[in-house]
C-alpha cells in the first residue's frame, strides 16, 4: 500500500503478521437498536480490528518494527484499514487491495451497563490470502511470525519461518480442520476459550496446554480472560491470575496480550516476566473504547507493573 | 473547509443551505442486532446525511452550484462530511470545524425484507450554528436559500435572504417553538408527516397548506411519502400522486424531493412540472442504499419522466 521509506527498506520488521482485518463500528448503547424510531448511543468509535493487525499495533506502540500481510477490499474501509495501520507505524507495503471487492466491516454493539458485546458482520468479498500471495521475502529478517488461522497460507508461512529459524506465534481462533497439519510448525500457540470450546470441549486447561505442547510447541498458553491464563513450558504448567481493573471495553484485550507476549519473547525474558507484561498491557487496553484506543506505550506498561507488581501464580504440574 | 478555486470565488453558488449534518452508518440486516454472538449483515454503507446537505448533493448532481453552511466536530466523521460534500462539488468553504468536539453520527438499521428503519444517534457535541456564525457574504449571489429548522440562525438567514430578494425554501422537521417568528420569512415551506404530527396533529392536508400559506408563503407543500403530496399556490390546492417503484431504501427520498423542487424553482417552471420532476428524482433515489447513492443526474430524471409521464393529480380547492 504505502511505499516503504529508505529506512524501512533497509531495516526489516522484527515481527511479521498475517491474517484477517476488519473495520469495527462500535456503538455503546443502553438498549438494543430496533427497526423503528430514534434511539440514543452513549459513544461511537470507528476503528480497524482483527487479531493480528491489533497485536501488531500493540507491538508498534511498544516500539517494535512490524509488517502486516493481508488483503482488503477496494473500498473506503480497505483504505481506512491501511491508513490506520500505517499511521501506527506498521509496514503496509504488503497489504493487498483486491479490485472491485469489499472489506469486512462489523457493527459492534456494547451494552452501556454490562459491557456485553454482540457482533454483526458484513462479510468481505475479497479472497482470503492464498499461499501464492506469499513470497519468502515477505518474512525476511523478522524474528517472529504471528498467525491467526490454521489455513494453507499460514501453514506456508509457518514452514518458511521454521526453515529461517524464526519463531511462530499462533493466535488460535477459527479454522480447526487443518490444525494437525499446522500446529507442528507453531512454537508458541496462544489459544482462548472459543477456540477450546470447538477443539477440545470440556477439557481442563492442563489438558489443553499439554496437547498443544504435544505438537512440539516450546511454550503453550491458554488465556481465560479475567481469570488469567495457564502456561506450559518444558514440563511445568503454571497458572497466572489477571490484573483487576475497571474495564471500559474488553475488545482487543486478547490481541494486546498476544502483542505484548511477542514483545517479551523478543526481549528473551523469562516466562513469568513475559506473562506479567502481557497481562498488564491487556489490562491497560481495557481502559479505552475499542480494541486499540488504549494500547499503551512501553513506559505506561512499566509504570503499571511498578505499581501492581507480579501476578499471582500457582503450579499446576 | 476547502479553499475555493478561482472559478468558485468568481461564480457564486445558486443555492446556499444551512443545517444539520451527520454521518450515517447504514446496516441492512435480517434480524435486529443483540448484545451477544455473531450476526450477519446483508449490506453496509457509510455516508453523510442530513436534510439540507443531501438536498444540496441532489442539486449538485443536477448541475447546480451549491454551498453548505454548517458546523461539524473535530473528528474523522467531521472531515468525512466535508470531503464527501466537496467531492460532490458542494462548496464547503463555510463548513466550520469546532475544535475538540464530536460530529453527529447515526447507526441506521434497515430490515432486509420490509425496509423498516430505526435510527440510533450519537449526538454531536459541537454547538449548533448561531446567528453570529453567519455573515451576509455567505448568502451573496444565491437565488435560493434552503433551511431545515426554525432556529435563530435560520431566522437570521431568512431575513437576509428576503432583504436580498432571494427565495427561502424550508424543509420542516424539528423545532416548532419559533415557527411563528420564522414562517413569515419563508417563501416555499415543504413539510412532511412528522412535522405535521407535532405542529397540527389531526389536520387535513388542505388545512396544513392553507395555514402555511397564511404566513405569506407563495407555494406550500405537504409531502406524504408514497401517497404523493398536496400543493397550495395562490388559491388553488392540488393533490399529486407519486411514482410507483420497487424501493431499495427510502432514506433521503424527501431530501431528494426538496433538492429537485429547488431545481424546478430555479428553472421557473410551472408548479406541475416542478412536482413531477421532484417526485421523479425522489423515486430514482430510492433505487440505491443510503440517502445519496442513487441521486440522479439531469438526463436520468428526464429519461424517467419521458417514460413515466406526468403524475396523476386532483384539485382539492
Amino acid at each position: 500500500m504505502a511505499e516503504p521509506t529508505d529506512r524501512e527498506a533497509c531495516t526489516p520488521p522484527q515481527v511479521v503478521g498475517l491474517g484477517l482485518c476488519t473495520v469495527d463500528m462500535v456503538f455503546v448503547v443502553p438498549e438494543a437498536p430496533r427497526f423503528s424510531g430514534l434511539m440514543h448511543a452513549d459513544a461511537y468509535l470507528r476503528q480497524g480490528g482483527g487479531p493480528v493487525p491489533t497485536a501488531l499495533v500493540a507491538l508498534a506502540r511498544l516500539g517494535i518494527r512490524t509488517r502486516f500481510i493481508g488483503r482488503v477490499g477496494d473500498d473506503p474501509d480497505g483504505r481506512f484499514i491501511g491508513e490506520e495501520l500505517a499511521a501506527e507505524g506498521v509496514d503496509t507495503s504488503r497489504l493487498m487491495i483486491e479490485p472491485g471487492s469489499q472489506s469486512r466491516v462489523a457493527l459492534v454493539l456494547v451494552e452501556t451497563q454490562t459491557g456485553e458485546r454482540g457482533f454483526t458482520a458484513r462479510e468481505e468479498t475479497c479472497q482470503p490470502l492464498l499461499p501464492t500471495d506469499l513470497q519468502p521475502d515477505d518474512l525476511a529478517g523478522a524474528r517472529i511470525v504471528h498467525l491467526d488461522d490454521a489455513d494453507p497460507v499460514s501453514i506456508q508461512a509457518a514452514r518458511w519461518a521454521r526453515q529461517a529459524g524464526q519463531t511462530v506465534v499462533f493466535d488460535g481462533t477459527w479454522n480447526h480442520e487443518l490444525l494437525d497439519e499446522f500446529l507442528p510448525w507453531v512454537d508458541v500457540p496462544i489459544v482462548s476459550e472459543p477456540f477450546v470450546a470447538a477443539w477440545m470441549p470440556g477439557a481442563t486447561p492442563q489438558e489443553v496446554v499439554r496437547r498443544l505442547r504435544g505438537y512440539g510447541a516450546h511454550t503453550a498458553v491458554y488465556t481465560l480472560g479475567s481469570q488469567g491464563c495457564v502456561v506450559a513450558t518444558d514440563d511445568t504448567i503454571t497458572g497466572f491470575g489477571a490484573y483487576a481493573l475497571e474495564a471500559v471495553d474488553t475488545t482487543g484485550a486478547g490481541d494486546a496480550f498476544h502483542g505484548a507476549f511477542i514483545y517479551g519473547l523478543l526481549q528473551g525474558w523469562p516466562i513469568t516476566r513475559i506473562v506479567d507484561f502481557a497481562a498488564a498491557t491487556a489490562a491497560l487496553n481495557c481502559r479505552g473504547l475499542g480494541g486499540r484506543t488504549a494500547l499503551p506505550h512501553l513506559a505506561q506498561v512499566e509504570a503499571f507493573l511498578g505499581q501492581a507488581g507480579s501476578l499471582a501464580r500457582y503450579t499446576l504440574a
